[in-house]
């Protein structure tokens, strides 16, 4: 693409620190926040400032990079890796990005893991170019599409995961419209996948969560396509809560669920979804802010940021390296192969 | 019951004005909005200062009483239930209690007009309770229920529907708790039934609506009990945006879905759920209160009130008049029999 991209890299390296698209600031500011420390990396990664698995793993890849290239010890570089690792449970990209860039530091020093954080992050816009392309001829010419969360440009280093199945096509010409899940409580799909699908000129309409149900039963929706958080050997999909509900109306209804992911998602130590942690976040996220709180005082919350859609609800696995459909141990393993 | 409610009527006629709970303010604040008018009625309708399909009966009603009691023309009477009538499209309940005030003041005028509404009142209380003692016996001595919405007091003049099985479940030393979808877009379970609850001291957990799917996964769903604004002639319900995905995991995780409702729910004349008028509401619902506002400027959205679930999901219909176990044309039609 000669154009300018829309949207810059979520994650960056600046002048030593490591720079992040502000998610928390979307849509109303494009803002960047810079990560000078590994602790200010680890915070902003706890507070949802960057989010989502290739993202994370991004961001983790750089924030071993940046111990390395700061004059740490070697203990201060272990320690900086496993608070990086710590910091989200769920997404397995974080872990992978973070022991990838250890390793290299290992062998080559601070220069060698600063190299290997920057080929992950070009690597990561690779893949999702590449997953996008193999996505996109799974869709009709003309197609509407529910999408979950945020698996857009802003969860990964950039392009997309899920969205950018949905832009491949409408760059190949093919009409696509979406129906964006709001996702409560964080509200990613309100925030972040509609200001990307406006940045993309791609038609799209904002629903409730619980409306979904709705559409299906009008016939409105011929594919759904979330992005991932950990895929486990078996196929099983840990994604932003309130994806397998989709997983489970698609069935009913006879669409197809799409899971689009790079394959450092895939999770090959975690044999099925009971094994993959499943991260509680706070009550506030949906009891509300301070001063716009909604529930009664005491009220007991339960909000778990993720959950499991098991790989038979999964009609295909889109990933850089091609689609596997029906995903299994055994066609999973072979996708490694 | 000797011990007083916990919470007043919902709907009550107080000194020639019609008195509702303002649910606007819930949970911060427990007020009273006092509608001398029937336009005022009208405008408390459409902004959902009273809502739920019960209490939008008695509300209709008593805005008839008071249009009959003021001195009005005949015309401005028939007026005033036209205009009350329309406030909300999809409750059925609304036009009925319109209805029957209009036919009590054209046979006996303004007198007759309030005691019929003050009746409809009475017996909506009286048809909770009795439907609160069926659908209880439903439930097992030690019972997770999963609700949305509110389906309880607030939604009625008093007691409840499903929110009425629960508590009298409670009443009769059951142990339930309860599973509270917070219910986007106008958070009725957060701010609502989280109060209720409350109030009546049975344990509850408020989630996000997308995170019922990982609740029902865990094993930790054994009933779901809902309301409905207008239950079709052959069981097809309309209730609340969101109730449809969730007969849909009730089913795929062999979970009885129930739908706790008065007969004045039941609306004969609409043959099937493809029959009843789904209202679309304003886009500010899902975009945020000015100030607020999450969605990127110009975003599109798609704001749904209600949703229809094919009677074939319902595994019964509990009503003050029995138990309706999978709910046909024909068992409903008994139950007017």
């Amino acid at each position: 693409m000669a154009s300018a991209d829309p949207i810059p890299p979520t994650v960056a390296w600046s002048d030593g620190a490591v720079r992040l698209v502000d998610q928390r600031r979307l849509p109303d500011e494009l803002a960047f926040a810079e990560c000078g420390t590994v602790g200010e990396l680890v915070a902003a990664i706890r507070d949802l400032t960057v989010r989502g698995a290739p993202a994370l793993g991004a961001a983790g890849a750089f924030g071993v990079a940046l111990a390395a290239t700061s004059g740490a010890t070697e203990a201060d570089v272990r320690d900086a890796a496993a608070a990086l690792r710590d910091a989200r449970p769920t997404a397995v990209n974080l872990a992978w990005g973070v022991d990838e860039v250890l390793d290299a530091w290992q062998v080559g020093g601070a220069d060698a893991a600063l190299a290997r954080a920057h080929a992950i992050a070009a690597a990561d816009v690779a893949a999702n170019r590449a997953l996008g392309a193999h996505g996109a001829a799974l869709l009709p010419p003309m197609a509407s599409v529910l999408t979950h969360c945020n698996a857009g440009a802003l969860a990964c280093v950039g392009y997309g995961t899920a969205l950018g199945v949905i832009r491949a096509a409408h760059e190949r010409g093919q009409v696509v419209t979406v129906w964006v899940d709001e996702t409560r409580p964080v509200l990613q799909g309100a925030r972040l996948t509609a200001w990307e699908l406006g940045r993309l000129g791609i038609p799209y309409r904002v629903i409730v969560d619980a409306a979904a149900g709705s559409v299906f039963a009008a016939g409105a929706v011929d594919a759904v396509i979330v992005g991932a958080d950990r895929i486990a050997a078996n196929g099983d999909v840990a994604n932003k809560i309130g994806t397998y509900p989709l997983a489970v109306l698609a069935h009913a209804h006879g669409v197809p669920f799409y899971v689009a992911a790079p394959t450092t998602t895939v999770d090959r130590a975690t044999p099925t979804g009971a094994d993959i942690p499943i991260e509680l976040r706070a009550d506030a996220e949906v009891a509300g802010p301070p001063g716009a709180r909604v529930l009664p005082a005491g009220a007991a919350v339960h909000n778990p940021a993720f959950d499991v859609t098991p790989a038979r609800l999964v009609a295909a696995l889109i990933t850089e390296r091609g689609i596997v459909h029906d995903p299994d141990a055994t066609s999973i393993a072979a996708l490694f192969a």
